[in-house]
This record gives C-alpha cells, structure tokens and sequence, in this order.
C-alpha cells in the first residue's frame, strides 16, 4: 500500500534551505519514513532568486509571499527557514492554518515570542519541531542512550565547548551576523546555543548561570564602504553553569579559537564513566566505563546497524556527515506526524533554550549569577 | 540557458545501485555538472524488486532486460552496477550502442575480458570510467595534488591496508562473496583491490609482486542448509611490492582484523615529507614536511572550500561521508562528457589493477615474485 | 677541573621526597649542571623512617630536627619538600643562615607568609625557587618559546583544566587532603594551582577572576573509624579569568573527571594559531599555524636535540617521563646558583600564585568578580 | 635484614652503556630487587674516556681490559654491553669464571657464536639474559598478560613496523652503521630484530619467511673524507611471516620513514579482540574487545598500580620513558639471579632471533621463502 504523502512547503532558501531540501529527499530516499514527505513549493521574496532555488534544490513549485503559501490547502507541513525575526510570525500563521511546524533555530529572538508560538501550536494541535540537528548525530544520540541508561551514573560535570575560527581574520568585514539588530547575538546565539540545548538533552534543567562576553575585534570594515562600524555582538561568550541535578557546567562558544573549525564538542563526567564527542568527528563517541585498572577511553565507531539511524545508510565503518543530521530530524519529525505524537526538541525546548540565553547576556552585563526561573 | 540533459541507464540495484542513485541524484543537486543526469530507468532481473528500487532510489522508469534498456536511443550513460562477471558483456554491448559507461569495480574477471572492453570503448569512442570512488574522498585527492607539487619529493614507502572484521564471527555462513567461482577472490578483489588501486594513482606503476595468501576459518555453513562446505577464497592477502620508480610498498587486504570496520589505510613516506590516510576518518589527511625540529605530523581538515570538491559541500569542518566520494565520481564523469574529454580512472586503470591482482594470486600460489609486464 | 661540590640538605621525605631525590640525583648523571650537587642529608621527624628514606633515596646521612641541618655549615641548598604548613617557617631559617632554597609548591598557606619568605630570601641574597616543575615538561617549555616569538600573535584564549579521577570512589576515606585544616584546599591548591602557574607562564598576569566550587561527596569515613565526617574541601573548581593582556581564561581542576587520570591539559588560541597540551602525552605539543586551507593541527614530538632538555637525554622520538621535569628545574637551579643568577618560578611567582587562589575562594564564598591587585 | 649486595662489571660505555648505568641504579632505588646492585667497574679501552664515564654514569671504579675484571674473584655480574662482534668472547669468557651474564642485542653477529654462548651459559650454570628492552615497557607486558589470558582468542594476524627517518637525509656520512663488515646489517639487525623479538615473545615461533631489502642511498660520503663509498646494509626490510600458530605476520624496519621518529608499532588482531602499541606512546596500550555494537578501540593508560611495574613509579596518569624500559629489565634479572631462577629473554632467545634475521637475509638475497627450523 502506497504511504500517505505530504507536502511541504518551505519558507527561505539561503544555507539553511540548501541543508534542508536535502534533509527531505533525503528522508524520502534513505530512510523510508511512515509518510512521504513531497518538496511542493520553496518560498522566498526575490522571484528569479527562489525559481533558481527551486530548481536546483528540486522542489515543484516557488512563491514570493509566505501568507499565500500557508492559505494553500494542498500544504501539510511549513519549514520555517528564515532568519529569526520572522520565525514567530510566520510560524504562528502556519499553526492557525493547521500546518504542522518544523522551525529552525533560534525558535525566536524573545521569549515573549516564544510563549506566543507555543500558544498557537498547543491551540492547533499540530505536530512542532525545533531544528537543534546535532541532537540526531547518531553518537549524540547513542549518548542519550547511554546516559539513560545509567552507563555514566550521577552526573558531576559537563564542558560543553563550540570553537570556530573564522573571524580570527580581521579582514571579515562588518556584515549583519556582526550586528546586534540583526543577529541578536554573536557567539551566543549562533553556536554556544548549541551547546547550551546538547546540556539540556542530555544533563537536564539548567539552574543558574554566571557568564562572560568578549568582543576582540571592535571595528570592522562596514561592506560597501571603506569606513568601519562597531561590532556590536559577543566575539567569545564563557559560562558556568549548576544544572538542577547538581551538576557542573561550563558551556564556551567562539570564532577566535584558531584551528578549530567546527569544533563542538562536549565532555560529561559520572560516578560509573564519561563520555566526550566533537562534531568534527562525529562518527565516533568515546566513552570511559570505570572497571578497574584497564579502563581506558574507548572509541565506538557509531555506525554500527544497531546504532541510531546507522540501519539506514552504509555498513558499519562507512561514515555519514553533517547533513545526515537533518535528514535524521526529518525523519523523526514525518513519523511524528505519521504516528499522531510528539517529538523532540519541540517549541518549549526552544523556549528553554531562549530563556537560557538570555540569562547568559543578563549575567554578563550584570557580572552576577542569574538564575533560572 | 538550460543545460542538456543526459539520461542514465543503471543495471543492477543492490547494495551499489543505492549508491550510484544517491551519486548522481546529489551531483545534480549540489555539484552542478556542465551536464544535467536525469535518472531514466533502472535495470533488474526481478520485476517487483526492481520497481521498488524505481521508486524507493528514485528512478523514473523500471525495465528488467538490460538488452531492450541499451537497445534504446534516449538513454546516453550506462552504469554498470552488476556483479563482476557480467561487466564485460554489458559494458561491450552499450559501448557498441554509443552510450557512455560508468563500470563499476571491478572492471571484469579477467585481463582478457578487460582487453576486449577497452578495444570496445576505443572504437566506440565513448567516455567510460571505472568506479574506484575513494581517488576521490577530498583527503585522497589533496595527498595526489600534494604529491604531484612534489611536496614528499623522492618515494621511499607505500604502505596500504585495508582492513576489516565481519568474518571474524564464524556464524557468518558461506553466501557468494565466500565463494570463488562466484565471486573470484575473497579479500583481495573485494578490498585490496582498493588499496593497489590507490598506489597507482599515488605512486604509479607496479613493478613486481611477492604475496600470501591464508584462509583462516576453511569450513562454514552453506546457507539454506545444516551442512558446511569450504570457503575457497582468501580471508586475508599481504604483498610486498617493488614501483616502477623504486619505492617499496606493502598491500594488505583482510576481513580478520577484529575493531577496524572499514580500514582502508595508507601511508607514504618520501625524502621531503609523509602523508597518511584512513577512511574511517575521511575529511582528514596527515601530512608530516620535514622542516627541521619543530617538524610534526600535520592534521588537515579536508574541508575548506579551497580543498578539491570541498566548495560544494559545506562550510570549513562540516563534514561529509563514505557516499559523497561516488558523487564527486560521477560530478567528474559528467564533465568529461561534456567537455568531451577523458577521464581517470578508466577503463585502462581498471585492467592494470586486473594485471596485478592476478599476478599477486599467481605469486601466492607460486610462491615467488611476479613481474607484471 | 672538578666543579664546586654543593651540599644539599632535604626537609621531608615523602612523595615528593622520592621525586626530589630523584631530581637531584639524575641532573648531575644525565644533564652536568655547572656545580655538582650531593645528597648530603635528609631530614624527617621519625628516626626509622627517615633512615629507610636515606638508604633508599639514595642520602648519605639522615637527621630528626630540621634546625639542626639548616645549622650545619656544610650544607648550602635547602630543599623544602614538607607539607605546606611548615615552608614558610623552614624556608625563611633557611634564608637566614643563607642557604639558597628550593620550596615544593604551595610557597605557603596565605599570602601573609609568602611575603615574609621574599622578604628572609631577598634580604639574605640566596637563589630562590619555587618547585612548579610542569613549566620544564619540554613541550611547555617549548610552548613558551614558540608564544615568546610571536608564533602565536596576540592571545584570546587560554583553556586550562587540570583533570583527575581519584576521588569518583566514594570509599576513599577523609584523610588529610579532603579536610581544609590540614590541606588548605582541595583540587584548587592541589592540581588548578598548577593550572593557574602555567598560564602565569604563558600568558601573564590575571586581572581579574570569577569562580565556582563544589563538594560532590559531602562525607566521607573518617580513617581508623567506621563514622563518616564532612569533607570541607572543593572537589571541583572552575574559574573565568581575564587576563591583564586581554585574553579570557577558564581553569578548572576536579578530582571528578572519570577516566581522567592526570590530564593537565591546556589550550591557547591566539591571532597567528594555537597551542595545546597534554600532560599524559607530556612528549607531544599540538600546534596550529594559521597558514591557509592546508594548515591543521601538527604534533609535534618534542624529542629532538634542539627542543629543551632533551639534549640531555636520548635520540629523538625515545621519550621521557613525569620525574623528569623535576630533574630540569633542578638543573637550571643548579645553574643559576653557578651563575649568581636568579631563575624563575621563583617565591615571587609563588606569592603571585597564592594571591590568586585566595581571589578565587573569595570569588566562589562571595558569588562575584574578584580583582586582582 | 641488609640485602646481599652484587657487584657489577660493565664493559662498553657508550649510549648503550649511559642506558644501562641508569638502568642499575634506578633498579636499586625504585625497584628494591631482592638483592642490591653494586655499579663497581666499568671497562672500556680509551683510559680517559673510561675514566671519564666511570664518573658520570657513577661507577665506583674504571678498567682497560676486560679480562682482568672478569678475572677478579668480586665481580658477580658482567654486563656487556660492547658492540655485537665481541659479545660471544666476553659473554664466553664471564660464563666461565661464574658470572652472571646481560648481553646487549643482538647475542652475537652469527648462528656458530650463540650455540656457543648457550653452551657456556648452561655448562656455568650461570642467570643469562639477552637485553631486549622493549618487551618490559608496561604497556607491552600487559599486553602479553592479556594475550595469555585469552582475551585475543586465536591470532590471525601480527603487523609489526619499526620506522625513524634519520637516514632520509643524504647529508649523513657513512658511518660504521652503514657498513656491513662493521655493524653486521643495517635495519634488519638494528630495529626490525626489535620487532621480531618482540613477535616471539606475543605470538610464537616463526615458520617460515620471505623478505626484500633495499638500500634507497647506496653511496654517502666517508667520514673524514670528500669522498663518498658505498652503502651495503639495507635502508629497509620488509618480511611477510608464517608463525607456528597459523598467523600471518609482516615485520618492517625502515630508516626512511619520514616523520617517525621511534615509531615502534605493533598491532596483533585475534578472533576475540586486537591489540596495538606504539613505543612513541609507550604508556598506552589500545585494546580491542568485541563485545557487541558498542565495542571500540580502548586506550588504557599503562600507569596503574595493578599494571606491570607500574607500582615501583608513580601514581596513576604520571608517565614515565624509555630508559625505565632497561630498569625493569635489570630488576627482572636481579631477581632471578636472587631466587636462582631462569629469565625470559635469555640467550635461547637471542638464538631464536638470529637465526630468523638470518633467514629473513637469505629470503631477501635469493627472492624465495625460507623455512625456519
């Protein structure tokens, strides 16, 4: 019998859209979810700009205005890929409309926002996803499992650093991820926010935090011109944590730490064993179980068929990359839908994650421990 | 302006069929080839099996005679993805109808049956190309850039193992790839195959060989059966081999390495600097350059838009996995079609890796050195 | 001509007892300081103890009363290996009857002490040295040599966490590490003091500092008892540090780090590249030159003849051990003693190290920023 | 109750000699053998420069003629540590007086010459031991332990590689190590015996082998000349070998392997697990269990107290060198001679290995197998 299929519809095309019209295919192709997912129509204001998305992402159809593509009774499901300003809006919209909602991350750039998206998720019953992907990179999730398992018993600490190195280089001028009207945050938002939402997947609640911010460069060429303007967003955002289980965090993001690329990585310490990852190899988890003098560091290849999402792609040893990680999210979400139940990370853990956030750059500012409501 | 279209025609669907559709269905989607691949039909024995490749791989049409799919004059790409025995035949009979061929590893059974396929492809004056995937993992193509600048000078070593361990457990029963006449070697056309092929492209020509060759679990249970029956294939191969331009090198394929998965390991060693590589960590490459005291071996993410395929992938350190290397396979496949040029590997490479297999078998059964004329 | 013969007397005879021993005995075999030093005499309160040490470590006399030995005229170095507590009182008699003194770390229990000892050592015109060997592992020496020359630019980062497990096994009893009256503190003095001398070392002084402690296991069995007491030392400490030259640090030293058995470990990034150290592979720096796509992480083996020390002990790539940084540090004492010169650390650096402890305790009891004066 | 004292003679004092006078005494002072080591005389030819040694590497007295120490009556030990042509003399002549012999590698430069030896050690019924350091590295020994325990089950394969570079560069004279009257062979005997050794100890017997050799620079300049002459030992051999137990092994020495300094490797893969080791890390040792999907490469840390002469050293996580490798070694030996027992490995050992580089030299010269008997 022939699946069920649902179209989607995906608002935005930039890098986001390119990792996600993938994700879908290859959800589609790869993973044989419970419902067929059909890429219907990419949305995007500039019309030549979105055709040539449409195109070569391989979706159907293209539009210029989000309102007429949720108004669409042929969607079931909107992507919401833009920037983070519009994801409230457009979001909320897609709820009232009966849509089921995946969005990107930030949920949003407040927690007043925030709060109002869950309302109308919650109010329309429809099916609602953040898209924090490295939760889905099967040695995260195998992690999980572990840590659910008691394999690391109590939990007394977690590093969680992201280190990128990209703006070490003075001539990047001042673009929008630079601006604080823009982007919201720099360093923060961008990637210690992963890292903060990988603590709440697998430690839990955060309690309080007490952080600082730092921006090295503090002028750089504004693009078009040859005068600078201020860089007004955190460079390199540090922050201790106590989790409510009583654990301790320290939680680091930067764009200064020279020779890490990509480098998100995250170390948890037990009373029975550890465990570390790091994105940059992120088919491999190490893990530390304490039994006696020959104990070591073990590292699992986590492509194993047994081994989270691993059945669906290669034989063991045949590593999968960063795209895998929304193709797993999708397919998660699809069977969500399919199945008529939750899945996570959803709204609130967006909120969470937002409400953390917040507190950091409170913390920073004020110099003090914040704590978590 | 559109570009032209070049529909494919795959023959096979098993484990190397999802791969190939994968290949060009994302060399289309993220490459963009000079020419566009349409996957047009695919090929298979059994009807129903095949239409649910169609569909689950992403094929438009499904056929089950491989003769009517070549006979036809809208398809201009073959890709041969059967088992090796029947390479010969197919690749012969689409040269003879013009189209272009793809052939999978390896090229035939036999140097004679590689002969006769090259004379076809020669006359037909078709582009054709055998799929040894791993030239083109963006690690192994900046070792061959790194070496062609002559940044290891002089070769002294080439070290190459492949290594793997599924057939440790003796529980694995005596299916195809168990037995010779079906599947002609064991580890030694299956893996090391790769691994000679490597040398060639990094190193050049083989001069001579000296190999072993040991079956270590002799009897396992015939499938369908209670009964055993001998495992006539190697499980593990090793040669010492002497280059053409005097450097030493050492192959090794096995399946009896328990703890490496997918090992297809290789070091070289020259008079100005040494490069390793490992699949099971694929976007990296060790590069050590012999510069005085604070000389090191070097990790280079192979990553960074400047690295060979790596700007049409992601940003620096997002990595990519075992499946984007038969992309970047086909990406270049298309190109020297549409350009009308030549490619590598051919089907010229794939009879010197013939050649040489079959003299590392002889050397083994011999139990001396080999030339290879 | 035979080089000056210098006597030395060591207080205490424990731990570190054995690895000063050790130390001196191996500068003079392996390195030939430029004054010879001899185990002259080794002091401790109990007579039979004291005498096994001598004959074991290698001593030609041994003694009961420090003052005693600090009185003999025979005796030009002493060697303050005793508990905390007792080396300001040890080191400042020394001082005055003008010995040169070499003190295990902590220099002393406050800050009021440590200035009293500069004071005695200053006053008198001996060599002064305080033992935080770790700087003389010759990859940190080399790191330092490497951030001395601008390889490194202007620094950002400095990551500095000193790991260990020991304290996981709730069955360690209370003995006089984990009760402050005795200890001082727990993994601050213990373990993050090395930490925080090292980025002393490597990137300057700290401006300010922010910190957390935590006690995991609030009781423990008191030794030679079936009761429990409390531990009223940190099991864990993190701080955020800025530094004077603008960089931001984080240090952390926990004796919670399961599978972490002496991981003192630290990362500096700055505007040219990056640094990083391990102490379990204490042979090998990581460094990072910023040099274009083909840049990565290069481990260095700090083996060769030209990297520090290592000229003293064998071909490259045959590696040394952690005693052997003693073995340095008394080297170059020795030396500075030949040359009437100083050498650092020294008790200022020892003072400079207590005080910022003290900030950090403070930081942690009051929930706020400390300054450095 | 004072332990009986040893008197040792050494004869040689060159780098082998500085390794084994620090070996002795570091013995004595960290080990606490059943009996006590006395460094009394060391011998060598050059009257300054024995003198010279005697006081540097701690010797109570120096001597020019080895005959008139072995003749004196208060010897107990000779260590010889000369080069390998005088090895069966000394070796003979110490047996025959009644003392226990240490013979550096190799035994002797001939099969005749260490049947001889073997004669006079048994005949004497003197403790006998052939210097093979590297099995005593801890990591290496437990390795052994486990091998022995069944925790690799059957082995299937041995890979054993020692590589340096130190002859990548032209400008190195031709020295004696690079002819063949005066140091025997080049690779083979130096480091690929190590490899071998080592092979015995884990593995077994030897069946059968088949080599090659190469001398990569065949013309280098003479010392103290202008002008060059030839290389005639090998720069690299690789051998493919059959142990007794049915594994595959491949042994490599190679002094071309750019940016390996020491790389002493091994990696033994059995049917229950693998194991691999590195002397450039020597206080790691990976080990391999397969035990289901979440089975991985585990790095254990050499340095617990419960591991192979850990407890003699430090706490666990602190590491410690090569030249601990001799001191285990010699305390290994002092104990035998203490209890009156035999020691592994002795001159049968010694035996074992010449006769298989003998055969490996064979193999390579008339390009065949050769059998060992």
């Amino acid at each position: 019998m022939a699946k069920k299929k649902l179209n989607i519809a995906m608002i935005g095309y930039a890098f986001m859209g390119r990792a996600h019209s993938n994700g879908w295919r290859q959800a589609k192709h790869f993973m044989g979810p419970d419902v067929e997912p059909v890429l219907k129509v990419i949305c995007g204001r500039t019309e030549d700009k979105v055709k040539a998305a449409a195109e070569s992402l391989g979706w159907e159809e293209h539009a210029t205005r989000w309102q007429d593509v949720i108004a669409r009774d042929d969607i079931d499901i909107v992507d919401v890929s833009t920037p983070g300003d519009s994801h409230a809006e457009i979001s909320i919209a897609a709820a009232r409309a009966g849509k089921h909602v995946l969005c990107e991350k930030p949920l949003a750039n407040s927690v007043a926002e925030c709060h109002a998206m869950i309302d109308a998720v919650k109010k329309a019953g429809v099916v609602h996803m953040i898209c924090h992907n490295y939760r889905r990179a099967p040695a995260v999730s195998l992690a999980k499992r572990l840590i659910d398992e008691g394999k690391l018993g109590r939990i007394f600490h977690y590093r969680g650093t992201y280190l990128q190195d990209w703006l070490v280089n003075p001539a990047v001028p001042r673009f929008w991820r630079l601006v604080k009207s823009e982007a919201g945050s720099g360093a923060l938002g961008d990637i210690l926010s992963h890292t903060l939402d990988l603590s709440h997947y697998l430690i839990g609640d955060v309690k309080e935090v007490c952080a600082t911010m730092e921006t090295f460069i503090k002028e750089r060429t504004i693009p078009g011109t040859t005068q600078t303007g201020p860089v007004d967003v955190d460079d390199a955002t540090m922050a201790m944590v106590r989790f409510g289980n009583g654990a301790l965090g320290f939680l680091e993001g930067t764009r200064y730490a020279n020779g890490r690329k990509n480098y998100n990585r995250f170390e948890i310490n037990g009373s029975k064993g550890s465990i570390a990852f790091n994105l940059e190899r992120m088919n491999e988890l190490e893990v530390y179980e304490d039994n006696g003098p020959d104990s070591g560091w073990k590292n699992i290849m986590v492509t194993d068929p047994k081994h989270p999402y691993a059945d669906k792609w290669w034989p063991a040893g045949h590593i999968i990359g960063y795209e895998h990680t929304f193709t797993h999210t999708f397919f998660d979400f699809l069977n969500a839908i399919a199945g008529g139940k939750a899945v996570i990370p959803n709204f609130e853990d967006g909120l969470k994650n937002q409400i953390v956030l917040e507190a950091i750059e409170k913390s920073a500012n004020e110099r003090s421990w914040v704590s978590i409501k």
